[in-house]
């Protein structure tokens, strides 16, 4: 692997130091910032988030705020899931599309009040898009970037980290909730939430500077829980079925190629950007869709780049995620499938970097 | 320095394989493109930029295309330059900013035809903000990212080398003209522009299937001249006073503080977005703004952070981008100084990483 040279432009964390103290091996650059991929082995860290706790720096899913009158309207513009059931005090997974239904975010929204909210980005400048509609109809509304870092606490002995720093109280935020909790004087969202299987809790640390105080404060309660940093482990992930924009879909794509059509409420969600073209989409379905795809053979390369899935000589697919997994015993993959071989057990052919041609089976769900 | 993990988020070039083969370094990572950023050395690929030709992988200056009857439009809301004198042919440097005056890109924008123009990016997804725009608006123009990837050959011997591959006539394009080219029975557009103060050209490659002949041919036919892969080059661009977008400026910044209130011509660009702040801007004069600063003694590190500026206890500034320059002798660098220190000669601190204090000195004009 290369190495990355520093630059502002590539964002630190409120909890940079804190990662770079447990020792983080490499890096990628998601919003504009940093976010640890390894600390002691991408397996290492998987038999670790599957068995302890993990806290996790995951600032890097910025918050786009919308606040004022027009707040709730923008957003029901946003997203073609209807909104209208939703709460103060919880979250909401929304596909985010263009005019023509491309999927240029997939974010968790999370309703603090009425007039107010917080969009949990994936690796795009959703701001940009946010900022300029309101700009352009005159909305009443303030779109920012606030001062608000997520820490993601993950693994089975999550929810005993929390309440330990907390409070027991903790242990009743349902899936997809949030509430608020006092930490050194501070009202932080809490969200029973995060990237991986395992269960766990976003923190939503609002100030930079209570990061590291909060860090250590988990790492002293979490002591005799074995309590190690991490980060978004992509084998987990995998097995997982967690998409991720960037990797497994793009402008490129619809949600309902994402497997994302049941957020997609066309009927009811009037008005929001792209809905004629879901419309469409919905009535007729895509013809390629995200699958999970369990590749033969020795443990693959990192996937930097699509691989050709073929059917013969013709490509009927590709795989945009890849990694060994040790529990399955195989290669877990995630790619985009023609409708003309996704069925469960289909087999096709991987075409790996440097020519190598891999077996690998098409499945209905995912491993965990 | 650590590694950065591969994944298909970091998206490759059409050059990739060349840069790669020619034994990039390290990286960074830049409109969700890798851009590699040492080849030798930092100092070496300096040295050598100066006195030769390189030829730099710089697709991730991405394009925004804008075709349509409202193209010309929707360009002069995008920007407080004035573009009614913009000719097809020309080249435009123009910042962008929100409502409230705040950076949100400087990009080079090219105008290809009355109805059609590429915006040459700097590191954020302003596409967002001009699909956003354009959609709220109703507007009669497309917007999207095109095939479109710029390769920049930079360099004293730069016009020699084009010349080989294009012709002679690469001779007569002027600064921040373009003309079309062909190669390989395909016409490009190349431009005399680029990100160093070297002279050069930077080549409009249309069509990723074409990346790696044109890196090849242009290797090929400059071997005597010691051609070399390169990339923009952090010691030169400081010693020019080439400004980084999310480096030496972000949102929180104006196009006056950046030092490019030239370029805002607020008084006949009636209708940019941002006008009304951007004459207050222009009538009261920014607060603080752009200046070259010298740091004494060893070598600085990577500026991965600000460092703030210091007058005895109070902070006055902050340095953004730093690096020890081999001809000047001295740390030079870029940061924003308050008007109370803006002043050429004044003399400052500037804080290093762990508590260390430099001497530093403000210079009102940058080294190249």
């Amino acid at each position: 692997m290369a190495a990355i040279s520093p630059s502002r432009r590539l964002r630190r964390t409120p909890f940079s130091e804190g990662v770079e103290a447990m020792g983080a091996k490499a890096y990628t650059v998601y919003n504009h910032m940093l976010l640890a991929t390894v600390f002691r082995s991408v397996e290492e860290d998987y038999r670790h988030l599957k068995s302890a706790v993990q806290v996790w720096d995951v600032a890097c899913e910025r918050q786009v705020e919308l606040r004022g009158p027009d707040a709730g309207k923008l957003m029901k513009m946003l997203t073609p899931r209807d909104l209208r059931g939703m709460l103060p005090g919880q979250c909401y997974y929304m596909p985010i599309v263009d005019q023509t239904g491309g999927m240029l975010n997939d974010p968790v929204a999370v309703k603090l009040a009425e007039d107010r909210y917080w969009i949990s980005i994936a690796d795009s400048d959703l701001l940009f898009w946010v900022k300029g509609i309101a700009h352009a109809l005159h909305m009443e509304v303030l779109v920012d970037e606030p001062d608000v870092s997520p820490l993601a606490i993950q693994g089975p002995k999550a929810e005993e980290l929390m309440a330990r720093v907390f409070g027991d109280s903790v242990r009743n935020i349902r899936f997809f909730r949030f509430g608020w909790f006092d930490f050194q004087g501070r009202s932080l969202v809490v969200a029973r939430s995060g990237y991986s299987k395992q269960g766990g809790f976003e923190i939503y640390v609002e100030g930079s500077d209570i990061g590291m105080p909060l860090w250590n404060a988990l790492f002293e309660a979490g002591k005799d829980l074995d309590v190690h940093a991490g980060c978004p482990n992509l084998i987990e992930r995998i097995e997982g079925g967690l998409l991720s924009y960037g990797n497994d879909m793009t402008r490129a794509n619809t949600p309902h190629e994402c497997g994302l059509g049941r957020f997609c409420d066309t009927q009811t969600a009037i008005g929001c950007v792209g809905r004629d073209s879901l419309l469409r989409v919905a009535q007729d379905g895509p013809v390629r869709q995200i699958r999970a795809i369990a590749i033969e053979g020795a443990p693959v390369p990192g996937c930097g780049a699509p691989w050709p899935i073929m059917a013969g000589q013709d490509q009927v697919g590709q795989v945009t995620s890849a990694a060994w997994s040790p529990d399955y015993e195989t290669n877990v993959a995630i790619g985009m499938v023609r409708m003309t071989h996704w069925e469960p057990y289909t087999e096709v052919d991987v075409l790996l970097p440097e020519g190598e041609v891999r077996a690998a089976t098409v499945f209905g769900v995912f491993w965990n």
